[in-house]
């Protein structure tokens, strides 16, 4: 059993935990190994939910269960709202091996570096300007992880909250010495920016197509859920191409749920592991919009917790 | 975290437990809560599969989301096939709260359980005599619970092994002090029965409509798969009536899919919850054959996990 402090010593924003994240999506889109779909429990009584994620890939040694956690009225009794924990069988004999107490840490994490992913595959590859819709932990990690992959010089923070804009405008600033920036207009944020990333959770759309310029690429983090929606589906009708990580969730509760709901579905859906796999092309063309929604898959989860056990078990002599 | 022999001193097969997860019946069947389908994740190249069952119930401090695992190479590795643990989260806030490491032995208490309050029920009340189908743990669970709603006095024991079932009938002479018989004909085990318990993995039917006597009560235990199968269709059409746990998981992986698929589906499907909320009746005849279906709930996972602890908890000063 390893609480969160010992997963956060293993595992961060690094170039080996985003080959392991990227390796994943050729994988999902393979259809390989297995993959249930996700489940979910509600609680209204406490404004909670549970979501169950769970995936076997070939290669490896582990099979992750993720339960993952948002009770909404915690911060009213001292605690957060998100959280949620990993058990990890033995893939060849289904003896439990592992519990990461990690309280979300590695949800937060392999989101982080998918978004990392799919901006290395979509993106412009001069781009250097990035803005993040939002400015909770998942807004901050995705910048994070974009200088992985993109030399990003300037970033605008915008979010309801025009004051935890600026905090996270500050906080990034400090953290990566680069120029950031948390201006009052979204429209603002978004006039240059190479890579937009949305990490709020919207159930309405929050980026109008109209903001988004020519050339970008955007990603959306948020919709996990059918009532949640980040992305206008005239935007996802320009992009060129849609991508997303898995087209069934991505139409049951990510971003092409609410463009089939509306008649407007992109014309073309490509998954990521088809453009990482050079199955489909990605971007052609330096002035496309391109756009990917992550929904989120539990083989995420199998490959960020066999790289955890890997690291501990090379840490123990 | 509790191991496997601490759960076991917990919680066994007593009024308090029967009690427990004979109340979870009418919580199903009114889709009280919150119940996702039961998902599972297959390892073909092991001979494995992991099940995740998961529920909240109201009145429930906990919920659990239960991994069972079957892994049938397991054995040439000096291993059991089956496993499985669970994981108990606060029902309030969503914080883990327990892992129970018990291999399986919850499911194997409160499917026993489930099969005594179906029994309890459904059979006759001066029903003395039983036979079990099959020879596992299962079968040995089903016959100790029979003993806490029937005062049976006589079981018969079949199984494909027949050295499988006369261990069995002997473990039981001696455990339970009463007369156990292992026939070699299934036709001579069941001629007398009241109730007959089937718990066996098969993939066809192994209880043939004529073998089963006017007056019996069937509990079918085996199928919780969509290629498993233990009743033979017409036992289902002749039932007055026909009931199951959970009537979507019967028709998707229990007896009723067999019956669906072959086009002979019982006239009447009532869930074992009607009957124990008396809002369906049972049995009605003395001499109708009455039958159960139980495919197993993660709601039963829930409140199990429940009583487990809250007894550690009172024995914990």
């Amino acid at each position: 059993m390893l609480h969160a402090d010992e997963v956060c010593r293993l595992v961060g924003l690094g170039p080996e935990e985003l080959a392991t994240i990227a390796r994943v999506f050729p994988l999902v889109t393979a259809r390989a190994g297995s993959m249930p779909p996700v489940v979910r429990i509600d609680v209204p009584e406490h404004r909670g939910e549970l979501d169950i994620k769970a995936a076997a890939l070939p290669g490896e040694p582990g099979i992750a269960v993720k339960v993952s956690t948002g009770f909404f009225d915690n911060p009213s009794r001292g605690l957060p709202s998100l959280g949620g924990c990993v058990l990890v069988f033995d893939a060849t004999t289904g003896q439990p091996t592992a519990v990461l107490l990690d309280d979300g840490y590695l949800t937060d994490l392999r989101t982080a570096l998918a978004g990392a992913v799919a901006a290395d595959h979509l993106a412009r590859a001069d781009a250097t300007r990035a803005a993040v819709v939002g400015a909770g932990t998942q807004a901050r990690l995705q910048v994070e992880a974009l200088q992985l992959v993109r030399p990003v010089q300037h970033v605008a923070v915008w979010a309801r909250r025009p004051e935890a804009a600026a905090a996270l405008a500050d906080r990034l600033a400090d953290r990566l010495g680069i120029a950031t920036s948390a201006p009052h207009e979204l429209a603002e944020a978004t006039r240059d920016a190479h890579i937009i990333v949305t990490t709020t959770p919207a159930s309405s759309p929050v980026l109008p197509d109209e903001l988004v310029p020519a050339g970008a690429h955007v990603t959306a983090i948020g919709a996990d859920a059918p009532h949640k929606q980040e992305l206008d589906p005239a935007l996802l009708a320009r992009a060129a191409p849609f991508v997303c990580d898995h087209r069934e969730q991505s139409a049951q509760f990510g971003e092409l749920r609410g463009a089939l709901q509306v008649g407007r579905p992109p014309a073309v859906v490509v998954e990521l592991g088809a453009v990482i796999s050079g199955r489909s092309p990605g971007r052609t063309d330096p002035d496309a919009v391109t756009v990917c929604d992550l929904t989120g898959t539990g083989a995420q989860d199998t490959a960020i917790a066999g790289l955890v056990l890997s690291r501990l078990r090379a840490s123990r002599p």
